[in-house]
């Protein structure tokens, strides 16, 4: 059986001392490089396959520090303190011999405590009920998810009408490929750029900086399974070039399995 | 004239090649080591005193690995791609040789460009109407700032009771001191452990990771200046022994001079 594209896009050969080797995959290209969830699933997973790792993915900050360029790249990950229950990364990837991503991660041991979900998932129709993919499919990398937007599409009409941020939508990946952390750590990433829809003007962006807090281990990923999952984001400043995006990421169920930031370079 | 206590607390002496030499202060002592956030404006402080530096803070994450000792620790920044209009660093703090805190930062030069805020701050009553500082001094740090508190105080009677994390506040340094990256990344972790909040139950809790996104620039800041600042924190999940933080700081005409988020251990 043929791997996922996923798990074909980040896969890594050991290359020892922490180093590990990739390319790019054209199942995931963006505009320009690889779409940039892919790329921070590609340096958690280099956390994940680390022999020295202990504990799993709680915080994950990746910084894009050049676009990749399509080919082999080279991911570094070292163990820069391992505490007794938790763990802190330093990562980067290096492509032609410049960095073209910072990292950061925090693995640690989950343990059983009072837990509670303060912020509510948006009520949405059924995935079913909104029906087929309709974000356009721009570039490659969309095709690899079957995103249905519930509440802030992509404007039809760029004329720079938009007054709000909000996006609402129903995920999953396509194919269907089963809740893990580096999944999770690219759908974090799925959110067309906000100042678009704010402005209703199409704009470059790319995003500068994100950070994925998981809140599901690896036994409520497992009940997910290939559920769909419920995605929000919104911005709450842009300015001066830089607008953020806080979002969140929901099992169908309504448990927070995610919360996301990111800070996104716009032009003009 | 003597420094601020806050300069004091994040001064660093080069060392060359990018090593900076600094030192706890007991002025900013919390339960255990020093206040998280300024540790954060010392791994910041670092970056800006780099020789190598070009623009300004945009985005900071830290990663507390271990609690700092008191006394000294080296800082260690080193830019890791310069880009004509970005700058992406990775910073360490190491003490008797063990890393204790990770970073990354992002550096960026401000453009005029088509600005707005999504988000407005919360109605609050004025500082005046609220009076003397309402947060009460149980570590040394919280007496470097005057912290009023308009929604969400600590609560008086742990008996359980908590049904919502929201805190909003005024806050300020105390003596005051003129608003600059550092200091406004210190006021990024002024919140004091959401968890005791909402379950009104006062257990053992500390960051683990903080990002802070800058969304004003030096120019704002200065506009600023010993200004009230308007701050809002809450929690969106509580799970397994973490739980994490959005959290926004305005200035008191209401402009969003930073958001940020992090993701917090708690016992039990």
């Amino acid at each position: 059986m043929a791997a996922h594209a996923f798990d074909a896009a980040m896969a890594l050969q050991p290359l020892g001392d922490g180093r590990f080797a990739g390319a790019t995959s054209p199942a995931y290209a963006n505009m320009v490089g690889p779409f940039g969830g892919v790329t921070a699933a590609t340096a958690l997973n280099a956390v994940l396959q680390h022999p020295a790792l202990l504990g799993e993915p709680l915080a994950l900050t990746v910084n894009y520090a050049a676009a990749l360029a399509d080919g082999p790249f080279e991911v570094v990950a070292r163990p820069a303190r391992t505490n007794r229950s938790t763990q802190h990364w330093v990562v980067e990837i290096v492509q032609a011999g410049e960095t073209v991503l910072t990292a950061t991660a925090v693995t640690a041991a989950r343990r059983e405590t009072w837990s509670v979900d303060e912020l509510a998932a948006p009520d949405m129709p059924t995935p079913e009920a909104v029906g087929k993919p309709n974000m356009a499919a721009l570039v490659e990398w969309v095709r690899r998810y079957d995103i249905r937007i519930t509440e802030g599409a992509i404007p039809i009409a760029w004329d720079g009408s938009g007054d709000a941020s909000r996006t609402t939508l129903w995920m999953r990946e396509e194919p269907s490929r089963a809740l893990d952390f580096c999944g999770l750590a690219a759908m974090a990433d799925v959110f067309y750029p906000r100042v678009w829809l704010r402005r209703a003007t199409r704009v470059p962006a790319g995003t500068v900086s994100m950070t994925v807090y998981f809140h599901a281990g690896s036994v409520q990923m497992s009940a997910v399974g290939t559920g769909w999952l419920k995605g929000q984001a919104s911005a709450q400043a842009f300015r001066n070039g830089f607008f953020d995006q806080p979002a969140q990421v929901w099992s169908e169920g309504g448990q927070l399995l995610a919360t996301t930031h990111q800070i996104v370079y716009f032009k003009e």
